[in-house]
């Protein structure tokens, strides 16, 4: 279903749902059915024997809808926050803004709540281990593009990714709280030591299905608060949505440069 | 935070985002602030030192909100799944329809995928088991109601709650499968000996945070397909959108019912 170009992208800023942009081939000569040669694996023998597969969710469906031909030129595909964010992304990429700096954490492994780079699921009944290794030189390319983005402070580090907001992010402001204030900072001082820059809650089932299916993938998050500092948001209204924007303004450079690369390369 | 007839109600139909509804006392002679004698157990000592409470997903705090008064009238809490559900459901509650037969299943114990009625967490980078037992006599009022209302079959069963919507629920219709047909069938045979009525993925947290919190829950599903035979829904759009309405249906019964009999004895 993905152009043979297609690489995943997923970038969020806090714990709101999910949305997907995805960004189609702009060079009018490739066609649409072009994409063939993709290189992604499914992984499911049945799905031959499905005489239409429905996407429920989508809304979309095999039996109703030439899946290959309405995304057989998707280049990038885009995973993010909610809704709003995703629609402010698609007017950024025509529109650039000028931000303040601030630290966006462009996963290298995402680790679970005990800093292992794994994700755990239950498959008839039994865990199953899976890994959540990332593309290593598409979180470079990122990191480079930052640099001559040249807005806002980007390191590679490690992002762990909990079940939970607030007893599995050792926060002290949830309904529910077992644990001190020093539990608190030992545990987050552990995640540190173990590399960790971030905390989110959807980087590793995204790690894990990439990784099974042979997508290169990047997650790029941005840091809202200092942890060891405080649980809850202080910044103001202003200060975040700045902070919110800057993973698209580094998403958004970095899909530019490469459609300007692969115009290059076909100019010659 | 809630009224002192506050209940806590969920219900669901597939897998969509979940939304909230608040149902206020209706008596004009309740105070607002009439409900301090919650039995909401608060487990968190760390509150009381937090001079705001910013609950960041709703656009509320404690500092700029005075939660008390916008929500101490609260009596029944419904948590839903996505927000034109639960605004057709506010809009049902004053105009009711008539609905074709089919199942609801009314959760007696919410299960993991091993079958166990427990939820784990982890806290601090420790597995922490919880109880997801549900309010039995809740569970039994609302299948009394569904008996009074007579318009679809309803039983009171076990509700398996899954980490994923594929693998985790033995579909063979999701990007990755590594098992059989036959292995399928297997376990979903095995989850129906243990009581297993349907599948879902919220009941589980909504169970475990309402028992340790002493509130009355209890969970109200309607089955979309029969999962013995196959994964994907083949009802048409108007069928399921019926089937959908049911556990509103019951619950909005359940609701007036309810406001009816504190009429009653408030007017002797």
């Amino acid at each position: 279903m993905l152009g043979d170009f297609a690489e995943v992208i997923m970038w969020k800023n806090d714990l709101e749902f999910i949305s997907v942009v995805l960004f189609r081939k702009m060079d009018s000569k490739d066609k649409r059915n072009a994409s063939c040669g993709s290189s992604a694996i499914v992984h499911n023998p049945h799905l031959d024997a499905l005489k239409d597969d429905i996407l429920y969710h989508f809304s979309l469906g095999t039996g109703t809808h030439d899946l290959r031909a309405i995304f057989g030129d998707v280049k990038f595909v885009c995973v993010g926050g909610s809704p709003w964010r995703m629609k402010s992304f698609i007017e950024y990429i025509a529109a650039e803004l000028e931000l303040e700096p601030g630290t966006v954490v462009v996963t290298k492994q995402s680790v679970d709540a005990t800093f292992q780079p794994k994700f755990e699921q239950v498959i008839l009944g039994k865990t199953v281990v899976r890994s959540t290794d990332l593309d290593q030189s598409l979180a470079e390319e990122l990191l480079q593009c930052s640099k001559e983005l040249n807005q806002f402070q980007t390191v590679v580090g490690n992002t762990m990714c909990t079940l939970d907001f607030y007893e599995g992010q050792a926060r002290l402001d949830g309904a529910f709280c077992s644990y001190t204030e020093k539990d608190k900072q030992d545990y987050l001082r552990k995640a540190s030591e173990a590399g960790v820059c971030n905390i989110e809650m959807e980087s590793s089932v995204f790690a894990a299905m990439c990784k099974l299916s042979g997508l290169r993938a990047a997650v790029v998050c941005v840091t809202l608060l200092d942890r060891l500092k405080g649980d809850q948001l202080s910044s103001c209204h202003e200060v975040l949505q700045n902070y919110q924007q800057r993973p698209q303004i580094l998403v958004g450079y970095y899909i530019k440069r490469q459609l300007k690369t692969k115009a290059g390369v076909s100019q010659v």
